[in-house]
Parts: C-alpha cells; structure tokens; sequence
C-alpha cells in the first residue's frame, strides 16, 4: 500500500460538470442540467461524485469544469470546494480543451501529479472497490507514464456507448485486470455491439481518465500542439488581473474535439483498467426506473405520488400531486410548470420533447 | 305556438347546482365542482345550462339551487341572475326537497306557473330543439297536469343511468314523441341494460322535468307530508329578517329522497318527452374525451400540451406544459398542483383518487 499512499497524497480530480443533458427533461432545464439533480436522494450527481473522490483524496485537489450559465447552482451545491477550483469555460470546447484547461491549473500545483477525470452524472454505488480502481489505474499512470482509462465491462451489446478495445494483458499480481488498449472504437450498431461482447476484450468506455499531468501535456503537444500553445498562452495569464479576458478571447478560438480523437486514438501509452464496481451512465428517465428501488408492484419514483393499479413503473412529483391510474411501464415526471408522460420504452425521445421546445421558442420550459 | 308563447311567458327554472362530483378531480374540486368549470370553452357547463334556457325564458325566472361552500363560485359566474334567485341549501338533501324549496320560491311568483328543474352539469349542444322539447313537456304539464319528465333514447346498455319504462304513446300530431310513464327503474346491471335496450319502450332518465308547480306541490302534500308541511313552515319566513335561521333548523331536519323515489315512482300522472337533442351527462373524463372534438391523431383537450407519438388521447393542461410521448389512449388532465394520469378505460377509477385522498386527509387537494 506504500505507493498507493503516495498516489493518494498527489492526486488531482477533474470533475466535468458542464454539460446540458436534455434527456433528463423536466428536471434537467438550462440553468440545472442533469448532474445537479438529486435523482435518487438527498444529494446531487455531482455531488455523490465528489463525496465520492472526497473519500481518498483532498478537496483542494478537487477541480470541477463547467459553464458560466451554470454558475449559481455549481456554486450552492460546492461548499466544500475552494471557490478557485471552480473553471468555468467561456463555451462548452468538449472534453480535451477541457482537460486541457484544467491541467493548466493542476499543473502549477504539481506537474508530476496524477489527475483523474471524470463525468459529474454516473452512478456508482461501490465506492471501495471504485476507490480501488481508480488507485490501480494512479499506479499504471505513475508506474509507466500511461494514459490510463476505466473500462466497464459489458453486461449487453449497448448502443449507447463508445468501446475500448484492449490488447496485451498487464494485470500481474493485482485482482482488478488491467491491459494495454488496442484501439478506441465509436458508438457502434446492434450487430457490431453484439460482436463485440462475443468476442470479448471490448469495454464501455466510461470517460473516466487517469494521466500523470506531464505525460498528459506531452500528448496533447504531440497530438494537438495548436491548443497545446493556446492552453500555454492561457496559463501564463492564470491569477492575473487579464485572465478573463485571455481565457475568453483563446478558448472561444479552439478547435472543439473530445480527448477520445484528439489523444486517445493516436497515442500508443494508453492503458485500459477493468471498472468492475457498479455502474450506469443514467442516459435516461428509464436508467433512472431500472436503477431505483422497487415497491412490491415495480414502481420507483418519489414525491407526493398516489399509484391505482399501476405497475413496474417511474413516477416522481416535484411539487405536485400526480395521481396515476390503470398504467403499466410509464414515467412520469413532474417539475415545477413542467409535466412529461412517457412510456417506459421511449425514454430516448425526451429529447424530442426538448429540440420542439426549441424550435417553439418555448424557452421558459426548458 | 299561441301554447308555447304563454307557456314561455310562465315558465319557471330550476337548476340544481349543488353536487361535487368527483370523477372530474383534478379539475372538479370541493370549492368548484364540475358544473363550474369550462371544459370545452370559454363558459362553465353551468353557464351553458343557463344561456340555454334564457333563449326562451327569462333570466328573472331562472332560479339556481346550490350549497354555501360554492356561493363564491356561483356568484362569480351568475351576474346575469338576479341574486336573490340563488337559493343555497344549508345542507344537500337530495333532490326532492330541493326541488320543493326553489317551489317554494317560484309558487309565490306564479302558482300556476310551469317549472323545468335541470341539472347544471350536463352538456346539450342542440339548443333548438332542446327547447322544442321542453316546449313540449311544459304543454303536456300545462293541458294535463302531468309531472313530466323528459327521457333521453338509449344508444347502448348503459348500466350508469335510471331508465324510464313508458306507456300508452299520447304523441298525438307533435312530432316530438310523448308517452304515459309506466314506471321510474333504478340503474340496471349489464344483461337488464341489455333486455332494456331490446325491448324498447325504455329511456335513460336524464333529470329533467317539468311540471305545474301547484301540481307538483299537491304531489308533495301526498306521497311527502311531512315535508310538505316543512316547505311550507319555510316559505312562511321567505323574505323575513329570521328567514335563515328557519330555513337551516328546518332543513337540516328533513328526509333526503330524491324526486324519483319520492314522487315519480307513486303518482299516476307521470308522462314522459322523448329528448332527441344531443345529451351527454359528462360522467368521466372518457366521456369528455368521447364528446370533444379531435385533431387527426384522435387527440382531444386544451391548453400547453406537445403530444409525440400520442393517440387518442385526452390531454388538459392548466397552467403546465404537458408532454406526452409514446402513450396511447390515456387521459391526462393537469390543475394547479395536481396532476392526473389514467389509461382512459380506467377513467372511472377517478373517484378512487378522491377516496384515498379523504382517507388521507389530503384535503388541500380536494
């Protein structure tokens, strides 16, 4: 454990908090995306992911990236975050800019330190064996100057996610199995994804990242010097009275590309470490029902809720009454002025709702 | 049309307005009761009801029967009434001594007069000959004596209304088809609905009659002695500074009997209108569905609604936005801080909503 304690000692979190899922609608509006929600209790997503990288290393080590617009509701839900590891980005860039920006900050910090990079709206209830995970792929990021990213395993031929491909088997004397990665590979269709799982070796890529800030650099110089020097030039203004003005001016200019193209794809340090704790990327209102609590008919939800021979079903009210009646496998959201009904297995068009509220203008319900 | 002119020039009406239906929750609640909301328009179906007598009556002559908790409602929606012809009950008590009170009222005016007493909640669109009709029945009170009642031909078994059994056709040159009543039946069960609907001969009671008020009142002094003599302690105080007092220790103490088992069903002069009009006693919100007009995907309702991959559906929206996807054939209906949800075949249920709410004393959504 000698050297997991000093992996502890130097590690950075990244938290990336600035996206605006629509598929979370109504809960999930403009101002209050997803990851602010409290879907399943008292805390937010963001929230139970900070609680949860709080538990082997510091708050002042933890960075949370999001937007300006979401300012207010990252703030009252951040006090135990030191108000300078808040980043906010002038425009959403995706996630290498992103990265990229707050390895600028963690830098000057300590540039041989270990950074982890991860979504703010997972759920992951094992947080020992998470912790453990995490701690593995710190030791291969350290241990080998890799570029080290948590693979789930999959348990169907998911759609939904991009696939890691791994090749050499690196695992050694450790429990969780760690390899180098082949390839990178997009979202694919039903038929390759049910390749994919016969074949065995592919992972759900879990966006979750874990570099040694220098080696993390060197790619990004090697694989995109253009915002390599932009991020630079960004750098030498951080603390100065004109970073405002610098970090805007730049970072609206940079080319927008996820870490998967821009680094990932093309650098050969790459190493995957197998992500075996409990694991859902709520990519929807049904991810929510599947992983919620059940009463004796199947039905999740929460808030003033009254159920009449209804079944296997999602209802939460915000600050309503909803009554439903003589209804199998439905959600049903309520959210201040907002109400969505949906069946169980068109919980992906909720997006639909939210791209005709924007046509409509109807900006005030999104 | 000489009759018809003085029979219009004497006619006197009565809408009760003093129910709480249930099935309509979340719309219909204690303080505003079905008969005051605008389901399909821009008026209540009681102001409906009132705008359809007043095309052939007076507005002086109109008299509405309603309870104290719904003064508020009532009074903000009648001030084409004079406010004197708003009676309110101390306490419901059914139909018959309802109807005997606003005689009360009326027989001061006109003895002689013709009373048409109506329900406040039912929706008639064809006014024409919805006044011919009661034109007709108001002729066959006058020439006759009759308590008449008119009744509505059946479409289907309906095992939700009383039927009545005619007898002897007296239809005479009118065109308009009028019967001596053999017998007032109470709700059947489906196989007597059906020998009903069979045999001919039956018609749904629709809660309209008509008839001479001292002829009504001599049937009250018959088959009603008791309250007959209560009605009269009353009216003996119409207009008095203790008329209140009188009124509510009197009322509070008499039989609850609706006019069909008080009178209908033991006086011989019972004769039945048949009611061709459009008619529909709006029981659910399946039968507003069924009743309102649709758009191409079979969608019925009103307000802030986006409907996506919805049919034949009822969607009510109050001051939400109401989002439907993927879900056919359910009624959602959305008013203030409460939201019903229901499969449109369960649309009965309604009233189990209201139960479980009385039961747990969640009056505030009542």
């Amino acid at each position: 454990m000698e050297d997991n304690k000093e992996t502890m000692q130097n590690l950075y979190t990244l938290i990336m908090a600035g996206g605006s899922g629509t598929r979370f609608w109504p809960r999930s509006k403009t101002k209050k995306p997803k990851q602010y929600l409290n879907i399943f209790g008292d805390s937010s997503l963001l929230q139970d992911t900070i609680d949860r990288f709080a538990t082997f290393t510091s708050h002042h080590k933890i960075y949370v990236v999001s937007s300006a617009a979401q300012a207010e509701v990252l703030e009252a839900q951040t006090p135990m975050l030191p108000k300078e590891n808040l980043i906010y980005e002038p425009v959403g860039k995706n996630t290498l800019p992103c990265i990229g920006l707050a390895a600028m900050y963690a830098e000057l910090e300590d540039p041989d330190g270990i950074m982890v990079v991860s979504p703010s709206d997972h759920l992951i209830t094992n947080n020992e064996l998470f912790k453990d995970t995490v701690l593995a792929a710190a030791k291969i990021a350290h241990e080998r100057n890799g570029i080290v990213t948590i693979g789930i395993t999959p348990t169907y031929p998911a759609t939904g996610y991009g696939y890691v491909k791994t090749a050499e088997d690196i695992t050694g004397t450790e429990k969780i199995r760690q390899f180098k990665v082949e390839r990178f590979v997009e979202k694919p269709n039903e038929q390759t994804a049910s390749e994919y799982l016969e074949s065995g070796g592919f992972y759900w890529n879990s966006g979750l990242f874990i570099f040694k800030i220098s080696v993390f650099l060197e790619a990004v110089q090697q694989f995109a010097p253009e915002l390599y020097v932009d991020l630079r030039k960004i750098q030498a203004d951080l603390g100065k009275p004109g970073y405002p003005q610098t970090l805007d001016t730049i970072y609206r200019a940079v080319q927008s590309i996820s870490v998967d193209y821009g680094i990932m794809e093309h650098a050969d340090n790459i190493y995957l470490v197998e992500g075996n704790f409990d694991w859902n990327d709520l990519g929807s209102w049904e991810s929510v029902y599947l992983t919620d609590k059940k009463d004796e008919n199947g039905n999740a939800g929460s808030g003033e809720t009254l159920l009449i021979d209804t079944k296997n079903s999602y209802v939460h009210a915000g600050n309503s009454l909803v009554a439903v009646v003589g209804l199998d496998d439905v959600i049903v959201v309520q959210d201040g002025d907002t109400i969505l009904v949906c069946k169980r297995d068109k919980a992906e068009d909720v997006k639909k709702i939210v791209d005709q509220l924007k046509a409509g203008k109807k900006d005030q319900y999104l």
